[in-house]
């Protein structure tokens, strides 16, 4: 990923990224792919039933990561109020697909990795929520 | 679109489809496209300074359009939190869009189309959102 | 959907729109959204299994469906070899995950749907083919 | 990116991951993001008017970029002659999108990480083709 090179040679880079915001892009594309991965390998289990919720929130979180993590990368727009609701939708998102995957942790080490992701998402997600203002 | 058919021949369907739910997913594909649409033919003015907002605002409700959408096909995982703040997320880009279209819109046929298109899909999560618990 | 509106106040626009490629933007966000819809079905039905195929045909054509009509929204800009590549896949997409409909359409009514919404999307897309050039 | 943690654990993997296919993934993800934010950082220079088809061929080649590699991270659903088709729309995409960008390489910085993304991405693309059979 070039996040930050991409951001420093932005014409409208002030010589200060926001590194908190600069570290969710790179959390919702990484999320976004991990959750695509997840609800595949959970659609390749020998028993899918219980994994049914779990392939929902897991294409719920993918599709949120990627709308997010696209306007992130265009801050510069100053789409505040927007980007905010966003990444508010996109930490909600990321924290019931990741409860939902703990749970299912023990059991499939597919679930267990994104439980991480999602929770790494979240919490990057979060963090850069009080920069964008 | 089919999204009223679909609906109907969902194995959890309930004898009564949300019809504000159904509304609103085809104006999250509907304001998508138009979105998009829009992005490009204002590339394509002669003076493109007074429209970069308008682009950038166009590009981030048709991706939050398009995950809303998405989203909202998949209503059935009741994926209730997460629905809510995306379509809150989508009423607000398309607010912003819509208001900065509507600017436009003396000038470029283009935009007036585009703000109408918003103003409708904001309303449609509005209406949906209290149908989402 | 606002397609046709859109792309007659483009300021590039001709005088005579490409009616193949408009009605295939439109098949191409209708076949998405349904596609969408039938893999969220699917994974609703008492029997799972049997449907894992269809439910990964559905999501990737659904995801080159919604990359197919944003680009062919965009089509002023002159991106032919891409464009037709892009077509060609969205074709190709449709023309697997329709077949693969067409065999659970007895058994469940939103695979019949959703094999007519691919078969018409398939079809839009090769009739649009020859117009870009 | 979890990329190859999340394919080992699949439980359709058999020991011996497709790097090629691997390398893929990441670069689409990768290049999606960088076009999304060279678009932006094109929008905001002082001259646009000279930049606007590089902006057109970033959203068509991060749209395609992403629906390949969320494609490739459902490689296990054997869609072969679908993802084939992908991967060739997204190689020609990144070939295109990464010539135009070289030509403003001198001028912008962005542009210049933008066609080395590209050019990584059409790379893997080509590679990765052989490999899907």
């Amino acid at each position: 990923m070039h996040v930050r090179e991409m951001i420093s040679t932005h014409p409208h880079f002030q010589g200060k990224a926001a590194d908190a915001l600069l570290a969710c892009i790179e959390q919702c594309y990484a999320c976004a792919q991990t959750c695509t991965s997840c609800a595949d390998a959970c659609l390749g289990e020998a028993e899918i039933a219980p994994l049914v919720q779990c392939i929902r929130r897991n294409l719920d979180c993918a599709d949120l990561c990627m709308a997010t993590g696209a306007m992130a990368s265009r801050r510069t727009g100053s789409n505040i109020e927007v980007l905010r609701a966003a990444l508010n939708a996109c930490a909600e998102a990321c924290r019931v697909c990741g409860t939902e995957c703990r749970g299912h942790a023990e059991m499939h080490e597919h679930c267990r990795i994104c439980a991480d992701a999602c929770q790494s998402c979240e919490q990057a997600c979060r963090t850069a929520l009080p920069q964008v203002h």
